[in-house]
């Protein structure tokens, strides 16, 4: 049929995934997904959906049989499971030797250690009274995280005291161990992301001021705001560096802190779409989700440029009530240049359900209608 | 899940239903769709599809007991269905009151001239006979059009003179009559698209230019190159007008002939997201199909301001090959923004497989990238 375009299978049926089938539709590209439970944000709209366990080595290989490409919706696929992928010969994008540096922290470390990119102080640590050695040269508090299976906050401490330094080791997965990391005191996070090709072909978004609480992104205003134009050109220039350097394919998102005494250190890597990118879909020629596609699929890249002078994203996240009751109808009533990302999920405190995008010249009011609209859809209003 | 979202269900399984779902994703719209077979541009990508016959009384019921309303990516479904769709307590939109006038053009022309808006002279006409009575009068060539059933060129004569006014008698359907309709020497095409929702909420895009050939749109430019401002907001304002007078839920295509002795009328409505409106997908802040869904779910509207000063969307139609080749990568790599929208068809020479939509400041420039793009994706580069 559309003979010359590969199937393309996303193992994880989250919101990423939905959003990538958004443009995967307009493409003609045939995604494929493997869902960690039928009723996933991204099963309700990919026809073609394996529900399957992604730690199951032939549960991803029957599927990915079907695939000539795989990617990610999240990075917990065990490395061993897809270099056993690649072997059978489907393509995997980013690959597990890329993938392992958003996969595992200490690796990570090293690696962007060894290349000279600015990281907090940091050292593995094997045992509390090590965690506690660091705390006193670095000085209290400091940070501790679990090399592998965290997220969104989870398997991240901020530990202010020796009597603290127990919990991080305390369910400790397999092949994980303790990251000791200074606590830089930032005046605020930044991100940039870019996308890379299978042949090298590669191109940066402008960097996003990111807001964080409790470890979950909760807005985004791209460009940064005040952000020197040099910093920012050289931190686009470190994203595509880096991205070269560990021979991603597909989006890495890189999540930077800035020292309130100056200066960017890396905090985070992911090698997929990510929250601090969703703004592309509303202010870019082409969204992170496209150009994740396209370098996936292998096609040529689409312009990272912005469509508007300030972009601003807001994130829904589930509050204390069942459902939103009216909460959509009022917040694009109340502003019909408000941009609407429903993944279609139940609701729970917390959970990401959704997004909201806003456009326009200025900062501040830009800010303002986003985060008006984010209460209307929590069900707040104003 | 989501509980106050209504489940749209849409008849007819083409490119405009597979657009209409990017949209519904991110709306988190929850799409059904009655699909004309298994492997149509849609049913790739709705979960919920249905393969069955729309003229089937009985399967259109059954798919809408499923569904809180209904909508269309085409007209021909049959108007006592709809109805008793209404009797069932289905929500339909259009309804078929307003549809009707998008369904049968004789009905339209005489309900557009009760209402003073301009239209080609026209008469229905019973036999040959009547139409060349029509031509006489007129002055030759005329316009033939049955009433019912045609689209995209089909089912429209230019009828030169006597010899040719048998043929539009020849297979007409049951309950179609013909139209004559003078020969509009006109200096372009132009098309107003409008939006309305059930509480009568309604809002206007800017207009296009439309190119058609042999009766198929193939690119349009938004807005209408040195269209007075004026004629421009009259054309939006009698849009919005027949949408209201129409009673029309949904998008409202208006088609129209720009004559070349000044004055615009109406050629042809269409009550669906149009291949004319597709260029809001990438140029305006809420596309066709975003709205159309609104509308029809009872949201509240989106913005429809362009958020460009030139739009082109051009169509590419199958030629003469099998496949499109490496066009994709070349047209995509020739002009990183240029936007794709492929339908995942097979390929048919004349058929529409997708659209390209290029944005700037200048026509002309803005106008030769989407050619070129659209050259490059029908294999024939340059």
């Amino acid at each position: 049929m559309v003979e010359s375009l590969p199937r393309v299978g996303v193992i994880g049926g989250g919101q990423l995934a939905r959003m990538m089938q958004s443009s995967a539709i307009e493409l003609g590209l045939d995604l494929r997904l493997l869902a960690e439970g039928a009723d996933v944000s991204a099963a309700a709209v990919v026809v073609r959906t394996t529900v399957g366990d992604y730690r199951d080595e032939e549960t991803v290989l029957a599927f990915a049989r079907d695939c000539d490409v795989v990617t990610f919706d999240h990075e917990h696929v065990p490395p061993s499971i897809l270099r056993r992928l690649e072997a059978e010969g489907v393509a995997v994008r980013p690959s597990p030797d890329a993938l392992v540096h958003a996969q595992d922290k200490a690796i990570m470390r090293e690696r962007l250690t060894a290349l000279g990119i600015p990281c907090p102080a940091w050292r593995v640590v094997a045992t509390p009274a090590e965690l506690e050695a660091f705390g006193d040269e670095q000085g209290w508090p400091i940070i501790a995280k679990v090399s592998r299976g965290g997220y969104d906050g989870r398997g991240v401490w901020k530990v202010d005291a020796a009597a603290g330094c127990d919990e991080p080791f305390a369910a400790l997965a397999e092949g994980a161990v303790v990251v000791a990391e200074e606590f830089v005191d930032f005046s605020r996070e930044l991100s940039v992301l870019v996308v890379r090709s299978p042949s090298g072909q590669a191109a940066s978004w402008p960097v996003s001021e990111t807001v964080q609480t409790d470890g979950i992104c909760v807005e985004t205003v791209t460009p940064a705001p005040g952000l020197d134009p040099q910093i920012a050109s050289d931190l686009q220039r470190m994203g595509l560096r880096l991205a070269v350097e560990l021979d991603v394919t597909g989006v890495l998102a890189v999540e930077l802190m800035e020292r309130r005494t100056g200066g960017v250190v890396v905090n985070e890597l992911a090698m997929r779409p990510h929250n601090t990118g969703h703004w592309s879909m509303d202010g870019a020629v082409s969204s992170q989700f496209e150009n994740h596609l396209r370098a996936v699929a292998d096609i040529p890249l689409g312009a990272t440029t912005a469509t508007a002078q300030v972009v601003v994203m807001h994130n829904v996240l589930g509050g204390q009530r069942d459902g939103f009751g009216d909460g959509v109808g009022h917040a694009l009533a109340n502003d019909p240049a408000v941009k609407l990302h429903w993944y279609g999920k139940s609701h729970a405190p917390g959970r990401k359900l959704g997004h909201v995008t806003c456009t326009g010249d200025d900062v501040e009011e830009v800010r303002a209608r986003a985060r008006r609209a984010a209460a209307w859809l929590r069900g707040e209003g104003e």
